[in-house]
């Protein structure tokens, strides 16, 4: 059977991000079916509009069914130029916003760029947690883990960096971590520089399949990157995760969207994408 | 008058990444309304839904308004509860599913944790790009920035950093960043080390009161802080940019997320959240 190919366009007067998160998580529920991916952000005039019609009719020539069209447009004059295209529309505020304004008893302000625009969580505590994260790095200034939200442990390559990353530029966490080495597996003990912080330690796990090929990548054929090594190293951490009662994550299938999710849900810290 | 108190909820089988994303981009578009944020990521038993009802029920009688529930739970027996509870629930996939599954002929699969699972923007390429990042920040090997596919280019504390790490983590963008300093000042030239690089530099300005505000938290009252060398500095690279013919942003009230779209958008680069 051949698979169905279709085209997907997201349209926004702004960044398309909020377009683009709602078809997504619909279109992931469907599987079998080839998309192409159309983003048009910054989608504000006419004459823009004009084309982006013509580029979908011509998607629906190509592919032989119509488009789909996830829109977070609000100008009434750009939409109804899209409209005249061959396509279904989904209109994200059209569907929703008349309920609210019911509800909330007032009109909606009809305004682009305010989802992501100047009241995004505050930019200054986002720039500040990502450099915390930065200057906290790979068991860099412990002597400051003390001001971290949390501190990610666990070995080389399994997820540390990018994961305190995401917290500190999504939810303005200060994440520090500390990488688990070879030196420390001497003993069966929490390093000595952790030791009073053990209540903010979160450990990152994952299968020493995975371990190995990861890093495969970066020194391939070492000791290091050995099977046998990663698994070592993983029997040690884990082993010490469960002595001294840290929480802690296996990853090998997950984003970091859903571990940095999991870890705050699991901390008790505050998780706001907003405000 | 005195400013309206209404709670929402948002509430997901997963990460909440979605439901947050979507309730957050409606309800900025209402203003006056002062709102407490309930995130319940990963609700998905019977006795956790019920605790929810309780909380929803609670906030209706605080509030003297019932709470408005952003949901992309897909597990009925868990909505069902949610339904007893006196509120306005907005379902984000009973509203469109039913549509798209007539549009493509074909069920819904009904998994939870798709939108933000594995099948997100390659975790490989992610990684390696914030590597890329990490190791090309702050004019660290420059040797290695015809590897870039962009290189942002500002004065100190423009907000380079945060932006090239969004980048990657989000888009899987290879963004490097170049500090113009005051030794580069001295002529009105590109820096060397960027000549053969020109097409991939993508200027950040700002204004100088911000500048001189973000500054002064660092090194207060330096000559580095004073307004008159933020406006020195930031005229000389404005200068440049138009001398050059060199894309650049204005970044003083918007949001990582959308610098990065624009930066995106502007140089025809591939943005893609997911997939």
């Amino acid at each position: 059977m051949t698979q169905q190919k279709r085209t997907v366009f997201y349209l926004s007067d702004r960044t398309g991000i909020t377009a683009e998160t709602l078809g997504h998580s619909l279109l992931t529920q469907f599987d079998g079916i080839q998309w192409s991916i159309v983003n048009m952000p910054f989608l504000d005039d006419i004459e823009q509009a004009r084309t982006v019609l013509t580029q979908i009719n011509q998607a629906a020539e190509n592919d032989g069914h119509r488009p789909l069209v996830f829109s977070t447009l609000l100008k009434p004059e750009i939409l109804e130029v899209i409209k005249q295209a061959n396509c279904r529309i989904y209109d994200f505020f059209e569907t929703f916003i008349r309920s609210i304004e019911e509800e909330l008893e007032q009109p909606f302000a009809r305004m682009a760029g305010r989802s992501h625009g100047q009241d995004q969580l505050s930019y200054f505590k986002r720039i500040a947690a990502v450099n915390y994260v930065l200057a906290h790095d790979d068991g860099v200034n412990p002597k400051h883990f003390d001001e971290a939200d949390i501190i990610l442990i666990g070995v080389s390559r399994s997820g540390k960096t990018p994961t305190c990353l995401y917290l500190g530029l999504q939810y303005g966490i200060a994440a520090a971590n500390y990488p688990l080495t070879p030196d420390d597996m001497t003993v069966q003990q929490i390093p000595k520089v952790l030791e009073n912080v053990r209540k903010k330690l979160f450990g990152l796990t994952l299968t020493s399949a995975q371990l190995h090929f990861i890093r495969q990548q970066r020194r391939p054929n070492s000791e290091y990157a050995s099977l046998a090594q990663c698994q070592r190293e993983l029997q040690w951490q884990e082993s010490l995760f469960h002595q001294f009662d840290i929480p802690y994550l296996e990853t090998t299938r997950i984003s970091i969207e859903e571990i940095s999710a999991v870890i705050l849900n699991r901390c008790g810290l505050r998780r706001q994408l907003y405000g």
